[in-house]
């Protein structure tokens, strides 16, 4: 028998699904971008899902219900977004075990009504099953664009520029603020645990924002990328599939990352590469969008955005070009390893 | 801290979804049918969601993974034709433990696929994730229909005929027996399960069919359903929720109930009530539906269709007529009880 850490997870969705041949003329777009695309005669319908598993993606030791609910629901938001769409309706299945009160649960609702009004989402439909072990969250969003708008992971052209959206690394490093803290405190209930200083690293692990923002900034300047899709997996990863799918290289400099000072110093603190945290951190759900040099105007005056490297024939490969000026190959993996 | 057993499933559903809002303008209708409703310009689009946890809705030492794979996605299907739709696509989400090898999920993606090729509907995403306890299933299904072709369970009139399109209760039985099997060869490994003679009630738990072929049976014969649900959790259940929604009430016969043989042979052999079986077992996959009593003439000819009762005022409640002629109100409990 062979292990599931065989292929990784990007190889077992591979796997899984390249049997599957779409049928109805109404599938568009299938497996392997931010969202699937469907035509049903107006404009077309984006589907995006994820599942949430207690012990894998969140630790309720740390993370509060509310926030999760918040989150579970926005990277769902963020997937649409990164298809420059706009996501109108959530569906949310929960497995519950019998340690989850009433008043937990409202918990958990009251952050997922909270990113629906922020988003202007709606709650359609779910489903709720007891469970014999932990919380899982499996939310799917569905979203809306006009057939032009639609952006996929597959355009990005030699010579174009890659931008992202904010700073990388944060979100990963929250997560290991959380951990260090909680083990350090595990057989001390009296001490209370050390944020002081970072506390933009805990919100960026709990309360990630869909960059909703940045797509009403790029349409009101006119840019349309040529290739887009969100960071949750990490920078190296989701280069590797635009790369891959668009058939081009890319070179990404070292020196052009953001990076917040909070997490420069927290990975200084921890002994950790801070490039590799920014790399390959994840959950940072920053937009990641490749366009036309011609748009290098147009993005100058957008202080949100950032210009982090271009696209490249693809033989040249997919490279991080460090301060020194060396090239060096990005190798990615996607972060829920198995 | 309350117990979420003190809600039930609906109870609990209701309570969570209540103070959310519908705010888009293509969020036709929401939490409370077979699936929600969005109209995105063109065919309606319908969504319906279903999650399946290891050791509350399948116990893999009796189900192969291909019947669950099938089963996972056929289910969903039977929701979008109980709207009277066409389901097109799904995205499914897993949730692995290690014990899992590719090998495994191969076959659980083979029932998928299966399912998918019977129905004609494409897989087009989904998300795939380690887990620390067992096997996670959640598979959301998308339908189109056109505007006017739309059956919501609201829609039942006094005077209508009520309507079910196979026999009751033989699901629940198969999973009675094989359960009965399990623990008789608990310590045993050399015997072999008696399932002779119950095959078709194995075959109703393990491998359920959604009813596609009725859908276009009522549309070749001109009927259009007045409400309509399929049978999941139990007819009991369904009949309140179509009562409780159209704001009627009922009366079901005991002796129009669909009973197959093996069911009843099963229930004596296991001294349980078949009535009780047929009302409240669930997982049948038929379509139970209201009609208005002009399309008796052309509901005769259908011989896969039964009716088994009328819709009454709302004051006269939810009742079986007992084969004495006496009513009985009927009580609802949600198949996945807490």
């Amino acid at each position: 028998m062979t292990p599931v850490s065989d292929l990784g997870e990007f190889g077992l969705i591979r796997h899984l699904t390249e049997k599957f041949p779409l049928r109805n003329a109404s599938s568009l777009y299938g497996v392997g971008d931010d969202a699937a695309v469907i035509d049903n005669g107006g404009e077309r319908t984006l589907v995006t899902t994820d599942i949430l598993l207690e012990g894998i993606h969140f630790n309720l030791e740390y993370v509060p219900l509310r926030h999760l609910g918040y989150k579970a629901a926005v990277v769902n938001f963020s997937d649409i977004y990164a298809m420059n769409g706009t996501p109108r309706q959530i569906v949310v299945s929960l497995g519950v075990s019998g340690r989850f009160s009433v008043e937990m649960l409202d918990e958990l609702y009251d952050g997922i009504r909270l990113a629906c009004e922020n988003y202007g989402v709606d709650l359609v439909g779910g489903d709720t099953s007891s469970s014999l072990t932990g919380l899982t969250i499996s939310v799917t969003c569905i979203g809306s664009a006009p057939k032009d708008d639609i952006v996929m992971r597959n355009g990005a052209k030699k010579g174009d520029l890659v931008c992202v959206s904010g700073n990388l690394g944060a979100a990963y490093l929250g997560l290991q603020l959380l951990e260090r803290e909680r083990i350090a405190l595990k057989d001390n209930s009296q001490a209370k645990p050390q944020f002081e200083g970072y506390e933009y690293l805990l919100q960026r692990q709990l309360k990630p924002e869909a960059r909703k923002d940045i797509i009403e900034e790029l349409r009101k300047a006119g840019i349309r990328p040529t290739a887009m899709m969100d960071i949750s997996d990490g920078l190296s990863s989701e280069m590797m599939h635009i790369c891959t799918q668009s058939g081009v290289g890319c070179r990404i400099y070292e020196d052009k990352l953001p990076i917040d000072y909070q997490a420069a110093a927290l990975a200084e603190e921890m002994n950790m590469n801070i490039v590799t945290c920014a790399l390959d951190g994840g959950e940072d759900y920053e937009l990641l969008f490749t366009c036309g040099i011609g748009d290098y105007e147009k993005l100058l005056p957008l202080d949100k955005i950032f210009i982090i490297g271009h696209i490249t024939d693809a033989e040249d490969g997919i490279n991080l070009i460090t301060r020194e000026g060396t090239a060096l190959g990005i190798k990615a993996q996607g972060w829920k390893a198995f």
